[in-house]
């Protein structure tokens, strides 16, 4: 790298910071935006300091936000009654984009992680046992991963939502669609067969 | 992208315009740089808008440049009596990295292309002429791509520096190191096989 002005080192060095960003690929990302239009640059420098001056967190969901509510917590046409409970923004986004779920969210910044030091009060499981305690809220989806960790923080949520009066389901987990049962690892394969559903209305289970 | 704030979709949109990021890693960039330290991520938006605003053109070689003239047109210890041509900057920074090479050189930035409307007065070969004109160069290296336009341009130039006092030479193509045979493509290996090289000194050539 040292054959290049120091300005271009200067942005190989701070573009090979990013995740998944090799030399390789930051010299050929730094090349490109030498010989991109003024204008083109300009906006992405502006949209990177942008995202940090603007987003901040929902005050009800803790979800990624331009404003003090999010998108989804001030739309008055999802079912304030649901809540499903994700481990991060992303989490929220992925289930969006599946467009089964016109609820609302609760991100709990993290999950449960005794080895990493992080206990109850480090992530946002008060505030949803606050939103819980409301009334307002009828059944809570904890869509927590499926890692021990998220496994771990559904159950102890599903614990502590056991005194109030709210319905308590956790996500199917099983072989995914569209997969070959071949490539499948065990441990989902024994869950899938765990939670087995009966096909029909003859023989109800 | 619909799910995420305005500021994120926008840094996510101007991240998927730069070559090789796609939807999928602009986004997971952009959650990064969310996530980032507010200094580091000032650094690199400045570094961006940097690299636009110092880098120019050396005078002499029109390499990059964060001066008049380049560290290698500037540097006295470089000989100064041998110009080696490349197309761009960036095979002057491979050719800088194999430490083969210790004169000068010369970036035409770009080849000859007909096709493309490229003509010899779209890149700098008057300045290369200019340059071997002033009796301080000895010898001139061709070291544009054995591409077709490669090729060409190399043997245009050759032809243009015939009436001047310069020793004119092409880098050697071949197999390259480190290759096995059978998957070397039959272009190279007919040019390695024509440009063969007597070994040791008892027969030569």
């Amino acid at each position: 790298m040292n054959h290049y002005p120091a300005s271009i080192r200067n942005l190989i060095h701070h573009m090979a910071r990013l995740p998944g960003i090799g030399e390789k690929t930051a010299e050929r990302l730094s090349l490109h935006l030498l010989y991109a239009a003024d204008k083109a640059v300009e906006e992405l420098a502006r949209s990177i300091l942008e995202v940090k001056q603007k987003v901040r967190l929902c005050s009800r969901c803790f979800s990624l936000s331009d404003n003090e509510l999010c998108s989804i917590c001030s739309n008055p046409a999802r079912d304030v009654a649901v809540v499903c409970v994700v481990e991060q923004p992303g989490d929220m986004v992925a289930i969006e984009k599946s467009g089964a779920f016109h609820g609302h969210y609760h991100i709990l910044s993290g999950v449960l992680s005794p080895l990493s030091g992080v206990g109850p009060d480090d992530i946002r499981i008060r505030e949803l046992l606050a939103r819980a305690a409301t009334g307002e809220v009828r059944e809570v989806i904890l869509a927590t991963g499926t890692s021990v960790e998220g496994e771990s923080t559904a159950a102890y949520i599903a614990g502590r939502l056991e005194a109030l009066p709210v319905s308590v389901t956790r996500i199917a987990a099983g072989v995914p669609m569209g997969g070959d049962l071949k490539y499948v690892d065990q441990v989902t394969l024994k869950k899938a067969m765990e939670s087995r559903r009966v096909v029909g209305s003859t023989h109800p289970r």
